[in-house]
């Protein structure tokens, strides 16, 4: 169904996860696409125009197929999965499909939003914020590290030998623990696919501080 | 793939809303399980039992098949079309999926987790919770009907005159607009495909006030 004349835009702001995971998937399945970034911090992603051509729930990703707009990360990485069925980031398997994807949604749902900029803009002060979103934090990671060990795939992804979209969608919320300080020392199953993905030399060019609107310190 | 000796229990609570498409997905597909009803108000989802056996994020719902249990709502409803495929509740195009499974994960992910009762439960008052859970529901829904507006299938359904997962997200959020004094008169579009979906013979059962564990007032 991959068509070579298709042309992608992904509209990304380097430090959002779920414009990370939209690029880490691109990059897995080394599908070319051009970048057009979006200033979290100036409200681009709130301005009329954004909002109107792309994304009315004014946010990033948007991932633009032949003048056509997708947002949402799952819907974006499960369409991709569909147009570049490889290499392949769900199993064939309509139950281990489903563990993948509950481990998608733990940090889609269940995690990233109380980490969001949005959100945390409502909270009084620097301290409320970062306990807010690190308590969050930990119960997700800490729920999906208890899965990964009741499953105990040998690792070093987090199912096994092959990479999924679980690793996609837990590298940039562990970007996310790391900046609000939360402990992954009992979390190793973890650690261990979050430095294997690390590792790919394929998805180095997705990382946040490789993208051309990173801000550098 | 469908196989009837499979035995299916599905742990819920008669007013969660992510229980609620669980059982509206069950009941189109008429898929024959059990119920366990699991009651939030005296926490029993945090129970060590439940989250060791059942969810270790300590939520509902879990579906159990043949004693596998499988978490988040929309990994559940992504199996159940796998394994019970009629009636369709995803498009077979490619990008059609996509925007249904752009819909859900408005509600999914940029809506429903902002309602949570353990989210409110951190606010200092009712006037904070209601506040809070309102403006994120009319940002939700808001979207959701621009996006609706945007693609202007005729209904009555989210996507025209066949139900999908969009609709089985929708209702129950409609539930929760109402519950928290949302205006919905802007929102045309999810005022009929929500009516319509109400007003289906096969749904009736999978409806909060059906439940066992339906309080009455």
């Amino acid at each position: 169904m991959a068509n070579s004349s298709q042309r992608l835009v992904l509209h990304s702001y380097w430090r959002s996860s779920s414009s990370y995971r939209v690029r880490i998937a691109l990059a897995l399945k080394q599908v070319p696409h051009e970048l057009v970034t979006v200033n979290l911090l100036s409200n681009e992603q709130k301005s009329e125009a954004y909002m109107k051509a792309m994304n009315p729930m004014g946010n990033v990703p948007c991932l633009v197929v032949d003048d056509e707009p997708f947002i949402e990360s799952v819907a974006i990485i499960e369409l991709l999965e569909d147009l570049y069925p490889e290499p392949a980031l769900y199993p064939k398997s309509p139950k281990e499909r489903a563990h993948v994807r509950a481990l998608c949604e733990i940090i889609n749902a269940g995690t990233q939003p109380f980490q969001n900029l949005s959100v945390l803009g409502r909270l009084e002060s620097d301290d409320a914020r970062k306990a807010w979103a690190s308590s969050f934090i930990a119960r997700g990671l800490g729920a999906f590290e208890t899965l990964l060990a009741q499953r105990d795939h040998a690792g070093p992804f987090c199912c096994g030998d092959t990479i999924s979209a679980a690793d996609v969608f837990l590298v940039p919320q562990v970007m996310g623990a790391v900046r609000f300080g939360v402990d992954l020392q009992p979390m190793p199953r973890i650690r261990r696919a979050n430095e294997a993905v690390l590792a790919l030399p394929r998805i180095q060019a997705a990382r946040p501080e490789s993208q051309p609107d990173a801000l550098k310190a």
